[in-house]
């Protein structure tokens, strides 16, 4: 039997509700293609539920503003394509993930400008750094909610009142908290949103999306385009929303698993499961503590989401974490978690760190025998 | 009881073998993610293996050049801006789905010339007419199989062996053919090939990609890029396959469903079921040669994939495509088919045409039952 500790990487353990509806659809043979003919009737509903779904959940008024791609790396190229321009600056923060980092260094051949703002050891962006990096053409802040090497979660709200005060378009990268960590759009001033499905929201892989502020449409150029079902005749992407950005056959049974399983999350309660994935946290930090290991990030259950990185003194992470798997099938995550900057901020570049992330189905006992199993790995060695 | 005539959009009643294989994976809730931890392995071999099973169905000879996207409209994206650069000119054709035009009129604004080659108007495209079409800066040819809106299938042998004399990178579009007709790699000179999975080929809605011909990768650059789980201290893409191009969290569900559609096709037999279709849609076209309708395209069932565009006279096919489907349960799709200048091509643009295609399980009783649904309501008006 093997403990899952890499929620941060994909939930596992879907909701049933979630798989049986998939089930249900796939052995009933539905048509599957939105919009397209007469009977893709069935398809359009099921995105529009999603849709309405996802527009509660982040407090979207109007849900034609919740639009659907693969996945967040998707997302973040489509409204970072669509958003820069030749000439603009944009301002980023040194934790982001390469799904920020890389579409960012590639618009630098087209003209835009990227200051990483610095981050404390914690991982943490103080707000009155915003302020000073502004240029006179900075257009955008783009910045996680968390961090996916030390779980560290952002002052959003502060930090996007003071990036609005400077007029730049603020986009959020909750890849780590869609379904974690309550997320409004309006309260907390985010202009873009971008989630994925397969994390803690608990749908299939393959299935993520953004949600624009009313207005934010028309400031996105269509990047990715092609066909839509409507307006055919044109020979640019249609201006009107999900079309503008939906082009191509979506993959409806992600979508469908997405609505499933957002109910069934709520069903659970967001606010219980967090409640519950912090208490763990608060127990395997204080397991932690009496370990032979750096621990990294806030240390502070409060302040992070359920993703803690360690080393083992002198211990390569890869056998650190090899070793767990191969002695106590524990799966964590070695490396760099495709966050390279974040690991310099943290001082763990180019070796990177065993990553434990917790999920809704991760018990005390689960948290227990991973800590015994380390102290007894730390004691024998790799 | 229903009569689905619109496969040419999206394949119903996939096969069980595929339903089953997706659905065994969900209940068994399997970790997702691949490549991105120790228990990542099995989708990773999931990934693996339909590489293989499109590889051999496609004369692929590195299964790592075969690349898994959303749909064909992404590949179409990813290939299309990777390929082409700034005063580039390229050839395509006017019988292009949207999924080719929209992003080469995207191109234009990055310096991109376009050239639409005329087609007869059954939608064929004469290969004679490539070569005096070339510039100086021609690049790339970019064409479709077969027609989406009347079928008709390019001479794609004998184009692309045109086009590799003048130097030109070769892109087939095989959306409507991929899992219908034969497709060789090498012996078509096909340097880049894109499929989408949902159509012929069986699998879910969602799941795509593109092959590539030896030594074709490096010539793409990426364009959409991410987090690759590997070398994730590069801030730019890194340059190996299938990572270059698989950026995020892939759909795996997607790409367990076609390595599974498309054996469960190759044990049906490809050639079978051509030449099943072609005999249904011989008789569907034998039937509408008795019927006050004008028939599109090529009117020969060896020419073309089952894809047949009518119109009544005078009838607006919008009201048409209704009635059968109110009256006689016929599902077709009306309209543009995401293909303006196809239409414009056969002479029924702007208010494009009803269309009928089958697919695998389309019956001679279901061909009789729309013709004589289709001489009825021509009889007593829509």
């Amino acid at each position: 039997m093997s403990i899952y500790l890499n929620w941060a990487a994909t939930s596992y353990q879907k909701p049933a509700a979630m798989t049986d509806a998939v089930t249900a659809y796939l052995q009933n043979n539905h048509y599957e293609n939105q919009n397209r003919a007469l009977a893709g009737v069935e398809a359009t509903s099921i995105a529009l539920h999603t849709r309405e779904v996802l527009a509660k959940l982040f407090n979207v008024s109007d849900a034609s503003n919740v639009l659907f791609t693969e996945n967040a790396t998707m997302s973040l190229n489509m409204v970072l394509n669509g958003l820069l321009r030749s000439g603009d600056h944009v301002l980023t923060t040194q934790m982001e993930h390469n799904a920020v980092i890389r579409p960012l260094e590639r618009l630098k051949d087209d003209g835009v400008t990227v200051t990483y703002l610095p981050c404390d050891q914690t991982g943490y962006l103080p707000p009155e750094t915003i302020k000073p990096a502004v240029l006179p053409n900075t257009s955008a802040f783009v910045m996680t909610h968390a961090s996916n090497v030390v779980g560290t979660i952002q002052s959003v709200t502060e930090c996007f009142k003071i990036a609005h005060e400077l007029g730049l378009v603020t986009v959020l990268d909750a890849s780590q908290t869609a379904g974690y960590l309550p997320i409004d759009m309006v309260a907390m001033g985010i202009d873009i949103l971008v989630f994925t499905g397969h994390k803690s929201l608990l749908g299939l892989a393959g299935i993520g999306g953004f949600c624009l502020a009313p207005g934010l449409a028309d400031q996105i150029e269509p990047w990715l385009v092609g066909g839509t079902g409507n307006a055919s005749e044109l020979p640019r992407q249609p201006n009107f929303l999900p079309d503008k950005f939906e082009p191509g056959t979506p993959n409806t049974i992600g979508i469908l698993s997405l609505g499933a399983s957002v109910k069934a999350l709520q069903a659970m309660g967001l606010a219980k499961i967090q409640q519950q994935e912090q208490a763990l946290t608060a127990q395997f930090l204080a397991g932690l503590a009496e370990l032979p290991v750096t621990v990294y990030g806030p240390k502070d259950a409060t302040k992070m989401v359920p993703v803690i990185s360690v080393n083992g003194q002198g211990i390569d992470p890869g056998e650190l974490s090899w070793a767990l798997h191969d002695r106590a099938g524990i799966i964590t995550r070695c490396g760099l978690h495709c966050a390279p900057m974040a690991h310099k901020t943290i001082g763990t570049f180019p070796e990177g760190t065993v990553r434990f992330s917790l999920g809704y189905t991760t018990t005390a006992q689960e948290i227990e025998t991973t800590l015994t199993a380390l102290a007894t790995v730390l004691k024998e060695g790799v």
